[in-house]
């Protein structure tokens, strides 16, 4: 699960602006990992559904250590994401698929960023990184 | 740059009781990497030595996205951390190394986990996941 906000949008999350709530989720992986890609799919794709929501960015390295933060309107939204009742089910299998995980619930209040779009011309002579 | 708070223990901060500060920093990274590596460390090093400083954990996938999120006890320690002179010179060249960021200030206002230590007779027939 490294898709962004918005399928197709790269990795970041299109959100508005400050305040809005980030549930930051940091995981190592580990146990079996049956059925662990398409329950993260449909854990996004369940997220999108609930009222409130803004966003999601997902990272995991080569070491099984991942964050994921999902962007939130409100408290509330993410108090009803909580409830909603085949997340709840998946959770439960959460503790299967991570040896580990760590949930922090924050407010947001203040953002900046460096966008650069990309110029054409420079695209040959300044390739990505790994 | 995929430690955790404390050199060898593990990719997950250590915080305290909320209230606190997270900056989550998600990233591409794009250009040449010529002194990546070492700046990242440094940053790191640095950021260790600064008071309110409480942790931080990161992960970046095969993609180059990466999410990095450092933990403070204070705005006051965020905007002191911003304004120590060789971080800041070091952000001026972030500009070069990252194609893309987003950086989100926001306070920590509740917390939950699953630790499951791992039991050493388990070890062998639970190996961690890629």
């Amino acid at each position: 699960m490294s898709a962004g906000g918005t399928p197709g949008a790269g990795p970041f999350a299109a959100l508005p602006a400050p305040p809005y709530y980030v549930v930051v989720f940091s995981s190592v992986r580990g146990g079996p990992a049956g059925g662990y890609d398409e329950a993260a799919a449909r854990m996004v794709e369940l997220a999108r559904a609930q009222p409130g929501f803004l966003g999601v960015e997902s990272a995991r390295g080569a070491d099984g250590f991942g964050i994921t933060t999902s962007y939130w309107a409100s408290e509330g939204a993410i108090q009803a994401w909580r409830r909603q009742a085949e997340h709840a089910r998946v959770r439960e299998r959460g503790r299967d698929w991570y040896r580990h995980f760590e949930v922090r619930v924050a407010r947001v209040e203040r953002t900046y960023g460096h966008p650069r779009p990309e110029p054409a011309a420079l695209a040959g002579s300044d390739p990505p990184g790994p």
